[in-house]
């Protein structure tokens, strides 16, 4: 096998932890001598049942999920969640209340728009999505069905770092990006939803985690696969679900508990975003234009001085093994997608690479 | 790496050439020199869409789908194609006609119920669904909005060895458990799908193969995840798609092509078929139900004379490398699952433990 394994800072699909696919490797054709792939399994029997209920057990200790919430290992992506929450959690009121932080948000709207009434409760479109509006400046409906919002914007590169407060109406949130990167209140939510392919495992497998109470309210009647009491009902099996991308989701699960859990994530997430931001502060070579307490964690877009350097500045960057810089086209410059499974060291290489640049070119 | 391969007769997910695995092993670091594996690959990456790329073309050549197909590769299985299937071609048609095989057809005709009428235009509920009903017994209406089968049934061990004529009204068949078996004349058929989890690689993959003028017409406003269009329209690239089995998928395509492509794989499972069912016919210590002229190449299930039995058959194929022989639970005994990854040499063995067991307590 060749081993030159480089920095990837794909925003997603995105690193795993090189011991998990090492150990994947190992595994493929014979798991624990069953003689079988993870992938040639049954989904009912009784080793894979196995894999998925210690998946499930172990990400319930990561996150300190309740006893009253349900956890769904799913398909379809966050897309999905886009227009099942609405078809599920709208339950006959007048309206959903959404704030707006930049792309991700704007797709959730939109997609929920065509279920039910919307209401932009909060948008920082006025400072093009640089922050975090704070929630006194939320104009929210105590009747409405739920409350959603982002908690990390991979494009615009801005993150909550604080869980809002809504009373009564259940908080929805999309944590795809940031999900197991910090210790989360779980109580605090009433759906929490995440694509698997940033902080978990491969694309194709949706983790939600929803409170018992939002389950089996469903209207107008729903396709059954877009139904959360479908999958309930059927402890995620109600039909054959993604079975190898939640084995190695298992095995992140395994590998954040061995490495400390969340909490140790978050110490490892802000060193590694502040070796950047850290550096972004003493130099105008490059720029980062989120308001500083909303800066995310998990992706840092910045811009050259000198757009016309873009690419020799991601040329250099792959000849050292830093790979996946360029940024969102809709942002356009650099993003270093920093997520759990990127080490210190990449960061570091980072920005001994952007400091060499800014002293050659600036 | 351990390496004591069984031979698994799971009725899916089931077995993957054992090539495929080792490649799928070899490469989970390092994929061709990129430093990274396929499941930390940006979906839309220029590897990642050269890896989609190959894998589409592939299945065109395998299955010589004409240029008026779209191939979209979905998440979801065989489970939301049941919806997505009258949401998208019901296109304000009274009706839709569905030929009822058993488990699988039910399932189907199930699910098309709630989105529009259903004709139940045939049914082999009359001898236990033992066999596939002629066409010339099909009550079709000229104008169904479609007609749909199950290509093979894999509880009842029940395959069309026959495709049949639906004139101007387009055909659609559930082809999940006997896809790349043998070859198929696609322009017969408006769609064709298929969950991965059997022939094709791992389970959270869906493939569809849709003619064009079937695409666009989804109504009433289906949410945008089961409209056909929305995955036209995005290449399957509306969202994260499941990158990893599409690699998988696409490995086992190559596979297929290096071993003489569908033709020399249908020869295979005829050979692997016949022996097991010759076998049978010269026993009443086993005994299966189904006509012979309909019996499945891909799941033979078959009972002991003595169900009493069953457990100390089972105990004894484990003992010899034989795995996931126990039957459907609707059905008991026993069933093997026998898809293209079955190497011969498999079935050998359970032909010659099957006489041996018999001999002993017949």
């Amino acid at each position: 096998m060749i081993m030159a394994r480089i920095f990837n800072f794909s925003a997603g699909p995105a690193a795993l932890p090189e011991a998990v696919l090492q150990q994947a490797a190992d595994e493929m054709l014979d798991w624990h001598g069953s003689g079988t792939s993870v992938m040639e399994m049954s989904h009912r029997g009784k080793e894979f049942m196995g894999i998925a209920a210690q998946a499930e057990a172990d990400l319930r200790e990561l996150m300190a999920i309740p006893a009253n919430y349900k956890v769904l290992f799913l398909q379809g992506g966050a897309s999905a969640q886009f227009e099942m929450i609405p078809i599920n959690l709208l339950r006959g009121k007048g309206a959903a209340d959404y704030v707006h932080t930049g792309e991700w948000a704007k797709k959730a709207i939109k997609a929920a728009k065509a279920f039910g009434n919307v209401n932009v409760v909060a948008s920082a479109e006025d400072k093009a999505f640089t922050y975090a509006p704070a929630q006194a400046s939320w104009k929210l409906d105590k009747n409405a069905a739920y409350v959603h919002y982002t908690a990390n914007e991979t494009i615009g590169g801005v993150e909550f770092h604080w869980t809002p407060d809504t009373g009564d109406v259940p908080l929805v949130c999309d944590m795809s990006s940031n999900i197991l990167s910090k210790p989360v209140d779980v109580s605090k939510f009433g759906l929490i939803y995440a694509g698997a392919q940033k902080n978990i495992g491969p694309a194709g497998l949706t983790i939600v985690i929803i409170r018992d109470d939002l389950v089996g309210h469903a209207q107008p009647t729903p396709p059954a696969m877009l139904d959360y009491k479908t999958h309930v009902d059927a402890e995620s099996m109600y039909n054959t679900p993604p079975t190898y991308a939640i084995y190695i989701a298992g095995l992140v699960f395994q590998w954040l508990k061995k490495n400390g859990g969340v909490a140790a994530m978050e110490r490892q997430n802000i060193a590694k975003a502040n070796l950047l931001y850290d550096y972004l502060a003493t130099t105008d070579f490059y720029r980062n234009p989120v308001r500083k307490e909303d800066r995310s964690r998990m992706n840092v877009p910045f811009t050259l001085k000198d757009a016309a350097l873009d690419e020799e500045f991601l040329k250099g960057a792959k000849s050292r093994g830093m790979a996946q810089l360029k940024g969102h086209r809709s942002v356009g410059g650099m993003r270093a997608s920093i997520y759990n499974a990127m080490p210190v060291a990449g960061v570091e290489a980072l920005v001994a690479y952007m400091k060499e640049f800014a002293a050659q070119k600036g």
